[in-house]
């Protein structure tokens, strides 16, 4: 794995995967604003857990290819002690700004090195009540491994004449699985020899949701000042939100509307991307008699997918620029 | 897969896996007891589902391996048929109800079967807030399919001279993750040539347990009265309780307070199992400046695991054989 | 994970798991017997590799579990470096052995210890032809990681009044996946209200299979003496000859006569055991003009299943006890 | 999931994953030339098995996502339908070739789409030989699935003013696992604070490659005549030759020769690109008495990887273009 590409110039680059940094009593994120549709204001940071990716770029590494010469090599396995290590010296309290902080010392640290770019994908550990003599309380010792959706990050950055640029940073979600039992149609698509589906004025819609968001200055997503930082547990709230709230006519029509609320409420964010997968279930039993209920199965495994970014020109389009107002509505 | 052995006979069974079921609005889970550990009460419903595995028994299917007579199989695309359907029948709240129920439909149905053994794996949808007007709300539409631990239930019915027998029934979770990041220690085992562990007295402890427990009565299981119902959300935050409290010294010192806490909980129950796995992180940095926190790495794939059942007698010999008292101590 | 039971008596053990051993230069496979079904005669044992499971067994270590008193625990990391280091000594060519040694030397070593259980399943390599000026040779230094099917093997050792005895073992194959497209039926069965499955008098059968055997006399599984050992690899050929040659009226019929040729071929064995699964493709174009071939596709979730063992006293009733003739027909 | 990306426009798409097509006894593949690292002629098609993925592209799709309009909607079971179909008019013996039919197809069918882009994962089954009264001979009805390397291959054909343009094709290999047990050194390397691995001198080189591959003229990738055609087994022999003949100085030096060799063997390609994971174990037992064995364990997760392509014209710099002669060297 490791999906890095530099456009430009030759495909060259190499690096460390599954590299896990568990970082213990990280400086909590807060500071982040509160918005109509999440009740998530900050995190505690006990535990910042995440699976990184470094690659390293450079010109000087073409030798180590084509003449096996390892001088100017950092091994991986060096590379994976550095990303540990400067996890005791991160002052932050989000993934992009530690993807950053090490990049930016790969940079410093080693002058043969043209760009870095590291990936963290979180591993995210829930809090969880436990019980005592006071009553339920939240714990501050014990916490969940979750295996639900997860952030993500991406960020770039190269060596320039007079220091570095951040030249990526993209921030995500992957694998939000999210069901909504009624309220989804899917119907007047074209009908021709291949069609066997059936139209559904009402059916269950469950989709599988990867999401990835750009910002329009990129020290938002990274600097220390989390004012305009958007954490992925808003855009996870915000899309759940959308779903409750509209009658869909199709995982399209979805996520566009998701796209749309999501920029106008963070005039912060230049892009957002999906990537969605549907996982409906089959009808078997659609009238229980004397219940609202019916009978689902599991679909066969293909899966329908759609790819759309929305951007602001959508969102001006559609007249719903963002404006402050908009974003402070339920502050 | 399908792990079922009949004793004292030989071996010989067959059926379907993988049976996903979803049934939406089934009765809700009401009237479980409040634990002073938990505040779980209770369940909507709105989606139960399970991924089934259905095995049938019988000495009339034996000449279908030995002559290939197909003449009394039920094809197991018909049992996957039968559970469906049935799941539309059923008219309780828990999965145990549910596999007892289709067990001893299928027993009715086919006089020629011996017994029927139905595993119902959770597959949990939680609950979502969603943001509007009126601020915060748990939506009664859209739900967060779960990848974290679910519950789990076996069940086994066998035809006898005058109706059906329950002979075999078990509750349980799998694959619950908690991490408690300080108050664990592992020291004082054996030191030889073949040690390179380091001892530790303080260090973060991450677990995976499956449990499994078994009640006195199986009607407290399985029945419609819930009042003796044991959900696996109780005894999750359990676990979460007594990890959060307990200064232990081991996995096996953890397990062991976890079931005496869950027996002195819970009379109705006769045992309750462990299947434990440490999968414990390895230190990098121990010590940051000015932070009490650390940093830590994956550990190696190895993993250290344990097999436990905690039995009533295990309580009696603890002094701690559950009254109505310690029941209903926070209720 | 960790499916150690023991009978008679409380169940507690524990021990490790994912124990990855690669022994390189190995004793090599010879001396097996060859069979006509099978082109296998031995193996180079250039790389023996497996995942090892352990478990240790002994009231002593009940006070680890009741107190969190670790004064007579062997560490479950300490049990990996046993284990790997033992493979350095390990004198024989087959996992069965491998799993013996290592369980004796723990009873030797460790007093109060009352049984070992260790799991091997095979990490195979195949090996690769390379090309060069001679033309097409076997490697003898590259090999490719194989992730088809596997053998494995269970051994328990326990402690007696004078030594130790074998309580336990079995040998296998995990996850051999084979597909006949043609020559197999599935018909005669029930039809009633909840069958939807058209029959099929000649249908693509793909199967999975876990097997798993037993010998009479344990020595010829874990001895230095391998004429009467059987290689996992003529098994698998048998399952193949079988398959090939029987028209089939269910994977019931077919396991059966699958356990009879190995019984019939391997008078040294007592039980077959078969864990099958049914993966057969579903119809889509069942006739292309000018054509003999068809278009499947990949079936829903749910898969049939069978669990069978066939004994000597099967064959005997056949009419087929092996006898040395049978066994050599084709050497 | 589904990766595909346009340039110079909007990322719009939506499709089907996951559809998988099995057909059986499709024309076989013949016609391609020996080479000297592999005894790859061809593969009898008895199972032309897939995993597919198909993306539409077209402006025609956008009020599908802005206005919930699904008139212009091809619904994705109706392209699964469509694939599957086709399978049965397929008259090549390729994926590519599959691949490029199909999204011709789709452009011939519905005049709205403006591209199609198709994903083949190879599905393999592997020749098994069985044995009877003539000895062993390879069935024909019997076929064993595979979970090694497969094939891989993407299409992307667009409508231009005057009919359709191949605007995309890779073909590949993905998840070759090879180990070579000695003869791979890797030294040399930067050494600083940072550094804790052991420089080797020789060691067990453990790796997973990806390969993806371009032809200068694209017919020869997924045109009726196969004479040009590059099967991935033979890239796939190249890779073991080159690595059981290299004393290699890192997974970098390997992977360009392997680079080289097939650029030079075949002319008809333009470029050849590797992802490589180093998975190489760690030693645990370095010296046995009176074996030339070691023992090794499992590495920790992270791992290294690699991401070069080598081009003709690196071909060219190392003064080993390739000509007829190196092409039929072996014939």
């Amino acid at each position: 794995k490791g999906g890095f590409e530099m456009s430009n110039q030759r495909t060259m680059y190499y690096g460390k995967g599954d590299v896990f940094v568990f970082r213990t009593y990280a400086k909590p994120l807060e500071g982040v604003k509160r918005i109509p549709e999440s009740g998530f204001t900050g995190r505690n940071n006990v535990i910042l857990g995440t699976n990184a990716t470094i690659a390293l770029k450079g010109d000087a590494f073409l030798t180590s290819f084509t003449e096996g010469d390892n001088s100017l090599i950092v091994a991986t396995d060096s590379m994976k002690n550095f990303m540990l290590r400067h996890a005791a010296k991160y002052e932050g309290s989000t993934l992009e700004g530690f993807a950053t902080f090490v990049c930016e010392r790969f940079l410093e640290t080693y002058s043969h090195i043209d760009a870095v770019e590291i990936t963290c994908d979180e591993i995210p550990f829930d809090k969880v009540e436990v019980g005592g003599q006071s009553g339920l309380n939240e714990s501050d010792l014990v916490y969940r491994h979750s295996r639900n959706e997860h952030a993500t990050t991406t960020v770039e950055v190269k060596r320039t004449a007079n220091g570095t640029e951040i030249t990526k940073q993209t921030s995500g979600i992957s694998q939000l699985h999210l069901i909504k039992v009624s309220g989804s149609s899917f119907y007047g698509y074209i009908k021709d020899e291949y069609t066997t589906l059936p139209e559904a004025k009402d059916r269950p819609l469950f989709i599988y949701l990867n999401l990835d968001w750009t910002y329009n200055n990129v020290i938002d997503a990274i600097g220390s000042d989390t004012s305009n930082y958007v954490p992925a547990e808003q855009i996870r709230d915000i899309c759940a939100t959308v779903f409750n709230d509209l009658e869909n006519r199709s995982i399209q029509h979805l996520i566009y509307e998701i796209g749309l609320r999501a920029l106008e409420r963070f005039p912060q964010l230049a892009t957002i991307g999906f990537e969605s997968n549907n996982k409906t279930w089959e009808p078997v039993v659609e009238d229980i008699p004397g219940s609202k209920g019916q009978v689902f199965t599991e679909p066969r495994p293909p899966y329908g997918f759609q790819r759309f970014i929305v951007t602001r020109e959508d969102l001006e389009k559609e007249g719903r620029a963002a404006s402050g107002a908009a974003h402070t509505a339920k502050a």
